[in-house]
Order: C-alpha cells, then sequence, then structure tokens
C-alpha cells in the first residue's frame, strides 16, 4: 500500500493563504504531519497560483524538502512547474503526477518522467476526453502500459488512476472503476493502481461514507495506492483494516502498531 | 441486500433478563425498532436457555408476531426449537437457521425447511467440523446447493454462509472467504451469501472498523445478505453506500431516502 497525502494544494483556502504569506512554517508542518500520519509521498499542488505555478513549486519544493525526508508528488499539467518541481525534489525517487493518454502531454511529460526516473499516475484519458465505460478505459491502459515500457518506464513505476466519476452522474460510475481494476490486476500484474477518493461522493449528501466504502472496494479489487488526506483517522484505520482482512499484514503488525500510534480509532 | 437483524438473541445480557422476567414489551420494542431501522428479517435466539429452550423459542415468536409483520428467522441448533418457532412463525416466509453439511443434522432439519417452505442458511461446514480453505468451502458448497435443491428446496431459498473465522487467527481468514463468495457467485448465481460480521475481528482492538470493513469487502465480492444490527447506524449507512457504489441501487434512491429518514450518518 502506497499512500500520497494530499494536504498540500492551493485549491485548499487555508494552505493558499500559507502560500500567498510565504508562511514556509505552516507548509512545512502540514508536510511533517502527513509523514508522521503514514503518508509515503507528499504531494505538492499549487495549479491555482496559474501567473507564477513554477516559482511557487520551487519554493514549496525547497521548504518541503528541508522539513521532511519522503519523497514528493509534483502535481500539475504545467510542464514548468513539473520540470521545477522534479529538480529540486532529490531525496529518494520523486513520483510525477500526471501523465495522460493525450498525444501532446504524454510526448512533453514523458521525457521528465525518464530524465528523473520518476514513478508515474498515468490517469485514463486521451484526446477523446474522459472515458465512460471499463471498455474505453481498458483501451486507454493497454496503449499507457504499451507506450511507457516501450520508453523504458518500469512496470513497478507505473501507476494507473482509472479516473473516478460521481456515481450521481450514472449508477455504474464505481462499477466501470472496479472493472477496469479487475482487468489491470489481471492483465498487467507488475503495474500499479491508483486514485483520488472524492470524486466518487460529488453531489451526494454524507459524502465521507462513500469515500471510505469506495476506498475498501477498490482495494479489495487489487489497488494498492491512494491520494488521500492521511489525517483522517477514520479512512486510514479503513486502510490497516483493508490491509490486515486481505492478507496483506502478517499478524496484523501494522494494524495493530498503528493502534497503539493512535493513527486510529 | 437482505439484512437480519441479530439483536434478538440471550447471549445478549439485557435480552436475557427481559426474556426471564417475561418482559414482552422489551422484545417487541427490540423487534420494531430493527425492522423501522431497516431488518427485513427478525432473528430469534434463545439459546442459552437450555433447560427450556423451546417454550421460550414460543413465547418469543408469538411476542414478536404480534408487534412486527416481518418474517422470523429462527436461530437454533435444537430441532424441537426450531419446530416450535416455524410452527408459529406463520406471516411471510420464515428463515431457518440454520442447517449444515453435517449428516445428521442435515436429515434433522431438511424436512422441517421443506414443511414450512422456509428460506435457509447453509452453514459451511460438515462432520470434519470447520474448514479451513477455500478449497474446503467450495467443496462443502457444492454439496449443500446439490443436496438441497435435489430435496425440493429453490435456488432463491438457500443462503451460503462461508463460516468466518477471525484474522487473528491466520492471515487468509478473511481472503478464504472472499474467494468462496466468488466462487458462489460464478458457480451457482441463483444462490445467495449471507455471513455474520464480528467472528472476523475477534481477539483485535478496536473491532468495528474491521467488521464495517469486512461487510464492504464480502459485499463487494458478490455478499447479498448480512445478519447485524440495524440500529448500528454507520454499519447500516456502509450498506446503503456500498450499494450505491457497486450499481444496485438506481439513482441512489435509497442512499438519499435513508439519509432523509435519518438511518445513518
Amino acid at each position: 500500500m502506497l499512500i500520497v497525502g494530499e494536504l498540500i494544494n492551493t485549491s485548499r483556502k487555508a494552505l493558499k493563504a500559507a502560500v500567498e504569506e510565504r508562511h514556509a512554517e505552516y507548509i512545512q508542518d502540514m508536510a511533517c504531519k502527513q509523514v508522521e500520519a503514514g503518508a509515503h509521498y507528499v504531494d505538492v499542488n499549487c495549479g491555482t497560483m496559474i501567473h507564477n505555478e513554477a516559482a511557487i513549486m520551487s519554493w514549496l519544493v525547497e521548504n518541503i524538502r528541508a522539513a521532511v525526508t519522503a519523497p514528493l508528488c509534483i502535481d500539475t499539467p504545467n510542464p514548468k512547474a513539473m520540470e521545477a518541481g522534479l529538480a529540486l525534489a532529490q531525496q529518494g525517487q520523486p513520483m510525477v503526477n500526471s501523465i495522460t493518454a493525450e498525444k501532446e502531454r504524454f510526448q512533453i511529460f514523458l521525457p521528465l518522467v525518464l530524465k528523473y526516473k520518476a514513478k508515474v499516475i498515468a490517469l485514463c484519458m486521451d484526446d477523446r476526453g474522459m472515458p465512460e465505460t471499463a471498455a474505453d478505459r481498458k483501451d486507454i491502459v493497454r496503449r499507457l502500459v504499451t507506450d511507457l515500457t516501450a520508453s523504458g518506464v518500469p512496470e513497478d513505476d507505473i501507476y494507473l488512476d482509472p479516473l473516478v466519476k460521481p456515481i450521481s452522474t450514472g449508477d455504474r460510475a464505481g462499477l466501470e472503476v472496479l472493472e477496469t481494476i479487475y482487468y489491470i490486476r489481471n492483465e498487467f500484474p507488475g503495474v500499479h493502481t491508483i486514485c483520488g477518493l472524492s470524486n466518487i461522493s460529488y453531489g451526494l449528501p454524507h459524502r465521507k461514507v462513500l469515500n471510505q466504502a469506495f476506498m475498501i472496494q477498490t482495494m479489495t479489487a487489487g489497488m494498492d495506492a491512494y491520494i488521500l488526506d492521511p489525517l483522517d483517522k477514520t479512512m486510514m484505520g479503513f486502510v490497516y483494516a483493508s490491509q490486515a482482512l486481505l492478507g496483506q499484514d502478517p499478524f496484523c503488525g501494522q494494524y495493530l502498531a498503528a493502534y497503539r500510534q493512535g493513527l486510529y480509532g
């Protein structure tokens, strides 16, 4: 299981304010807290700062780097901001968030993935737009895995994101994702799968229960990485519980250790 | 989804006291509350009253019958108590909890299932005892389905219980159950699967999170009935959420209705 902590994102109000004031300690504290809570990677997203995203990405990465040794997940569709982040991420293996099967984006981001020997999140979308069915996703999965591995990206560095759409827009939205995960596990057992969780519940009340249940469902289908809020103790409790129930935690060791450390419950 | 409310069970202290005092209103209130909270069946278990179980079963069933129209699940390994309960259960189709593949128990309970045209919970155990692996369970599943249907029990009335053992006794305990459910869904799509949830977490701290996660995992694998506490709003929230996410709740109608009724959240 790989957890990417999602809290350093300027679409979050308090974080945006901290960035605008160049309040480095706030950012560093947010990075430390996520790592202490169990995040393996720290996501860095300043996509709302459209006028100087690359400069702010550099500032964020430098400051986070000074605070934690965990590797970073550079989260931007802007190639300049991506390179700025990767150039400073150094310690550990960085993660590119994200590449897609869109021709132009693939061609621009692939050299960065290779240059920095990064792990890469590959979104199941192409120039036709967002996929609808599992069949659409499987088609894109095949192309992404083929093209990435042919270019020299090891399977183990690929994290496929099936692209989660809200069940409020279609009853089969969750099922299409589960079916895609089963397919990837069978056809490409060497690659990983990842997603964020909040899209699934968009437009519905009491979203938490849907996000938590969807995490457990996708993990049951074989997903092994999530972009989430590691400070959410309820969610993290379900991560440890699901691992133990799926036979991925010998003698419930992590479940028990996390419980003793107060990481959930 | 079929929910069997588990709260009328004399292994629960307060309920045992109510039975000893023949406090009918307490029992009736417990039955009503479970049905209002979403239980489709009300389980009746007085197995701890070993000296007069059949008489107490009759008293319980008569009183519950007077309070709710929901069908009852008669829960006992004692044939006399089973027949006493079934004889009075009347309204709706009763449920026998449970038959097994143990030769003697099968021969004694089968006539009762047929006589009362009952739904039946069939536990995956035989004269060799509790199963260990999924392979053991699949073997018993085949015999149970074959023998029950050959005797005239419709597939739709059969609820297979894979027999849940604690993950504290073996890392694969949850996986063996999931594999058994996948097998049943593929091989016998016309039969149902059911289980209780608390065994899985026996011996571990913070059991709720394991029970909840296991409900969601088994539902993802295809389980469609549970014996649980319907007054547990968190658990019921996960039932509604999982249904919606698995495409079993058109337009999230039940999820939204249950939310408006305050059945979870």
